[in-house]
């Protein structure tokens, strides 16, 4: 991790050494250099080439070791086998940041990645920040600055953009010319051989000039620093961001174009959930996200109220609330008297508020002004469709007229294309986002909702649980020692009950009448199973006997393990037959697991029992170690979150003891990374509390 | 229903009479009046205004007595209380077909809604087809017909366009300049009081000029009729349709939008499926594949090649295909030796074929070449970024060349605005859809796949089960005469067993050595329930007692359950205890369902038993009847289906078993339109067969 300081040579370079700057239009080199003089760059410009001469005015240096003054920023756009000596000359010309465009490194395979731990080094031995190579370049508009090879200059505004692909880059600043889009710096961090995207963030964290920070990543270089480092960036500024390489097909093509190793969609997804950036799908959100939070506030709850002059569209933005989980305001009393009075009778006044295709912009004027200050709202949305009686301009007029007195945000979505286009262009400018269709928009504003709620949750509560540390690990050390891997039933209950997780109680009994009285102490219906050094859950026998009621059958079902035991495995060992309560009856039975990913390391699971997970994937993840929010969010973020609380008359499960457990699961993991995978299940919760029936551990 | 050829004055008028027609500029009397003239309408016009005088150049006549010949088509634009005299007039005055602008009729109330009715007399009795009112009229662009008020014409093309909402009618006008969308028909239909979905549908079935048709819905207003249309129409045309109101929040702004009953949202979906309409959620989608649907042919498979310049965009496409269903294709041998002769050692030749940021057209081209008649792959998209080097001209002329050459469907992606647009306007214009990002296009493909499997697919065969009727008829009849809606359980299963319905083995016990002498019979594990006339389901007792293993359990659970009953119901006369088989031991456990829908009447469920279809929305539905086909989609559409399929090594259930069973159900439905509802739940399944564990029956 590098100090901020450490990039205003990037960023705001008062001087730049372009090594490989050429004459000869076509090239690349030329290209960089006639964007930066072309975007009005303020400071000094060195172009260097061994060739001399001039180029756009500018004295070209035959090497860096003539230049008049240490560079701020050196350019690397020289062919692909002069990069490292270019680097070297640069660090040695005492240049404070280095950006390599020069490509073929990392993505042409071994000897590129090599090459590229190279570039670190020198970049670390002479001490300057290093950004690519296989970069577009970077821009800061607020700098007049366009290191980049891109042919265009975003408007200037407060949305920071970074991505790991470059030709992506060149589409979205096409896109953002189109959609006037506003930036304050864009980055194409290309292989990412020493600023990593968690720098990028860092950076624009602390940049007075972004508000909003965007970006596209398909790999991660390391998770853990990453999440860090947004977890802080989040707490002050939304962050927005696509992961490619969502489904298998993709992660496939990313580990064939990036060639790196990544985590588990699971482990990317939690975090990100736990360092507040909000994931969007495709590009197009990202920009429908960026366009929101870039000028409007965020909004305090999540009631929306729609006005509209038609009702399809409407409906289609009630439809869209309810999937993106926002509520249609229910209006006051007196807004409703006053829509009443100011609009006609055949108007629907309740939300969405449907003011009827004849409607001109006075109607949408008073029916904003009705509803804006309703305390039962926090967000306005204006739909119009061009009728024949829309006033476009006037009611877009009449929309910044109303946001200006009120500190809720206003969204537009004004349908249609070149007939609504001068209303857009005029909320645009003045700040009030506006889309073509409602269902964006109300993405949209769902993420404001999520990312208010981010910034207002509360402290982050980290809990230790008490447990018997020497124990656990003389119980991890023992299995490492002789090589079992998975630890047996016994210990693995032990190791539960170091962490004071709550289990059956249990009684080993080596013989029937043995069994019967434990069973008596233990209080019916008990469980029974065998005990024996030479078998194990794998072993495929059915050694188990459950729900026993009286001492008849547990005696009788001692007689049936021990002897099919004996008679399937005839050189086992048999201890005898562990005896367990058989727990609540009515309890719900859920899963809590516990698995190392290989790029962030280990993680925790819930789900129910049974199915639910891996068929049907309603299973919640997040990284361990697990705060108190954590463990909430997580127990109550499955969709079959409703038989927890409990269904037809159900009481709820305690949710206590279960965000308990699955805190102790996290610390467990914290106190023993060497704990490869854990499984309880199933775990049974019902009203009262919640008890390991069964679990399994693998160290290793 | 009306006839195709019935439709011939309103779609193709050789003569229209604007009854309303005005002079004054403002008034839409005056805009479609001008709105037909500058179209370039080709036939007779006759405005008609009691003022007289002339309109932009055509005589008005004062009454449509006066006019000179019966007019194929009148238009209807006066105020609302002179609506039905002026439809009389043109009844009178021989039209056959009337279109109404006019609206304040059904969405103002009570009132409006029985003038509707009126009007649809008039129509009946006159003989004319009805269109509106509350419409914003229609064009014809292939008759130079624009009998509308909206004031655009979108361009000529094969897209047939109808909607209920007149606003959004105008915003979809204006999207379809901007999108060089091409439109054949578009009908905004108003308050649906004559035309109504279905018939707009047939009409456009047989219209030669159309052949992709999309909708916009609210209500359905005889859902049946339109699924039958739509079922003939699909077999030709792709229909694609948006339906507002499909999540709860839509659903209540739709009621009181249009003040109609709607079906419940499963239904809905059901009667889309049955009827191989494509159904998309929001508006950009249903352009979005409009677009492909009217420019390519069908793919004959599912296996896509993405060929891009973008490492990025390309894994954003294999996210996509994953997510819609599609599969990248695997290239071929000799596809891969020519891509490793045509392609750069750098570039990746596995799909999604990456070559590169430095890519020019040719080798765009090449790669296309290569690629285009591997029978591997079904379709091609070409993904193209705006780097440095991209020729995006002579690209899109690449893909345009090669796609002549192949009757595989073609995708562009195109990704960026300004500068890509020369490259997306020639594909368009050639007939290549060409998309912004990679997912709609993805999405698009995705549906082109469906519709070319739905019009592949087989006959549809509806199968009729053996049963007894008249003893089924008997217990229905019973139970409707007791006034007892629901049917007991003895009275359920009688009903499963006159539908030949597998049903557990059960025999009557009236003491408890009876019990233990049918539970030997029967075979061990059994259960025993309660038979009283005086106690059912809901009674609350805990009257039963599962997997009883021996004749000394048998003996005492009847004890317990019959003292039980006795001492919580001192009145209640005890028949005895039925002894029932548990069925096979491991089987996984099902549930299907009957239910009416107030739209669509009888539907059949299916899901897994327990929480899944309730909780999870785990369950899928269809109207009955269902074809062997639609019962083969009901039982693998499920999210569990997986669990059906068997997981750790366990065989698949019974498929054909099931699927008989959610047919017999659906036949039940067909005989006794009676049933309100119906729940086998569990039905027992293994791999040998189904068993009908427990039912409901209700009727009335």
């Amino acid at each position: 991790m590098q100090s901020v300081d450490k990039f205003e040579p990037l960023f705001r370079p008062q001087s730049i050494a372009v090594v490989g700057a050429s004459r000869k239009k076509h090239k690349l080199g030329h290209v960089i250099t006639a964007n930066i003089v072309g975007a009005g760059y303020k400071g000094k410009l060195y172009p260097v080439n061994p060739a001399g001469g001039e180029i756009l005015g500018q004295t070209v240096y035959a090497s860096c070791a003539d230049l008049p003054e240490a560079p701020d920023l050196g350019i690397v756009i020289v062919p692909r086998d002069r990069v490292l000596r270019s680097l070297v000359e640069l660090g040695r010309a005492g240049a404070g940041a280095v950006l390599i465009i020069t490509a073929g490194f990392r993505e042409t395979g071994r000897e590129g990645f090599e090459l590229e731990q190279e570039m670190a080094n020198i970049a670390t031995r002479w001490g300057f920040v290093l950004m690519g190579p296989n970069s577009l370049g970077l821009i800061n508009t607020g700098h007049h600055l366009n290191a980049s090879i891109a042919a265009q200059v975003p408007p200037q505004g407060n949305i920071g953009f970074f991505s790991q692909s470059g030709a992506l880059c060149s589409a979205i600043l096409d896109w953002a010319m189109g959609e006037k889009l506003g930036f304050s710096k864009f980055l194409s961090l290309g292989n990412k051989a020493g600023i990593s995207e968690a720098d990028a963030l860092e950076a624009m964290a602390d940049d007075p000039g972004t508000s909003v920070i965007i970006g596209y990543l398909e790999s991660l270089e390391n998770g853990r620093e990453f999440m860090r480092v947004a977890q802080k960036v989040t707490e002050k500024k939304p962050v927005i961001m696509i992961k490619a390489g969502t489904t298998q097909a993709g992660a496939r093509a990313t580990s064939s174009h990036t060639g790196s190793v990544s985590g588990s969609i699971e482990a990317c997804r939690a975090a990100f959930a736990q360092s507040g950036i909000i994931q969007v799908d495709d590009i197009e959100s990202l920009f429908d996200l960026a366009r929101a939070f870039s000028c409007q506030p965020l909004p305090q709850g999540h009631n929306l109220t729609v006005i509209t002059n038609s009702g399809g569209p409407g409906i289609l933005a009630a439809d869209a609330c309810e999937l993106s989980g926002l509520h249609l305001a229910t209006p006051a009393s007196q807004t409703i008297t006053a829509l009443r009075a100011a609009l006609p009778a055949y108007a629907s006044l309740y939300n969405p508020i449907d003011i009827i295709g004849d409607a001109g912009a006075d109607r949408y004027r008073a029916t904003l002004e009705a509803v804006v200050d309703d305390d039962m709202t926090h967000a306005v949305m204006v739909v119009l469709t061009p009728t024949a009686s829309a006033q476009i301009t006037e009611t877009a007029q009449a929309v910044i007229d109303v946001a200006e007195t009120s500190d809720k945000p206003m969204f537009a979505c004004f349908m249609g294309d070149s007939r609504v286009s001068p209303g857009r262009d005029m909320l645009l400018d003045a700040g009030i986002p506006c889309y073509a269709y409602p269902e964006p928009a109300v993405r949209a504003l769902s993420a404001m909702v999520r990312q208010q709620r981010w910034q207002n949750r509360p402290w982050p509560v980290e809990v230790c649980f008490r447990r018997d540390k020497g124990k656990a690990e003389r119980l991890v050390r023992n299995a490492l020692e002789i090589h079992l891997p998975e630890l047996r039933q016994a210990q693995a209950f032990e190791m539960a009950m170091a962490y004071e997780l709550p289990v059956p109680e249990s009684k080993l009994a080596r013989t029937s009448d043995q069994a019967a009285r434990a069973a008596k102490k233990i209080g019916y219906p008990v469980a029974l199973k065998i005990v024996s050094p030479h078998i194990d859950r794998r072993s495929g026998l059915d050694a188990v006997a459950l729900n026993l009621e009286t001492p008849q059958q547990v005696r009788s079902a001692f007689r049936d393990i021990t002897s099919r035991v004996m008679r399937l495995r005839p050189g086992a060992y048999i201890t005898g037959c562990l005896v367990q309560s058989m727990g609540p009856a009515n309890a719900r039975e859920v899963k809590i697991r516990l698995r190392q990913d290989p790029q962030f390391g280990p993680m925790v699971g819930f789900s129910m029992a049974g199915p639910a997970a891996d068929i049907l994937g309603d299973e919640a993840w997040r990284l361990a170690p697990l705060t108190l929010q954590d463990a909430q969010e997580i127990v109550r973020e499955i969709r079959s979150y409703p038989l927890l609380r409990g269904v037809r008359g159900q009481p709820p499960v305690n949710f206590g003891a279960l965000e308990d457990m699955v805190m102790t699961v996290s610390q467990m993991a914290d106190d023993f990374p060497n704990i490869r995978e854990a499984e309880l299940n199933p775990v049974l919760v019902d009203e009262y509390g919640a008890l390991v029936a069964d679990l399994r551990l693998t160290v290793g």
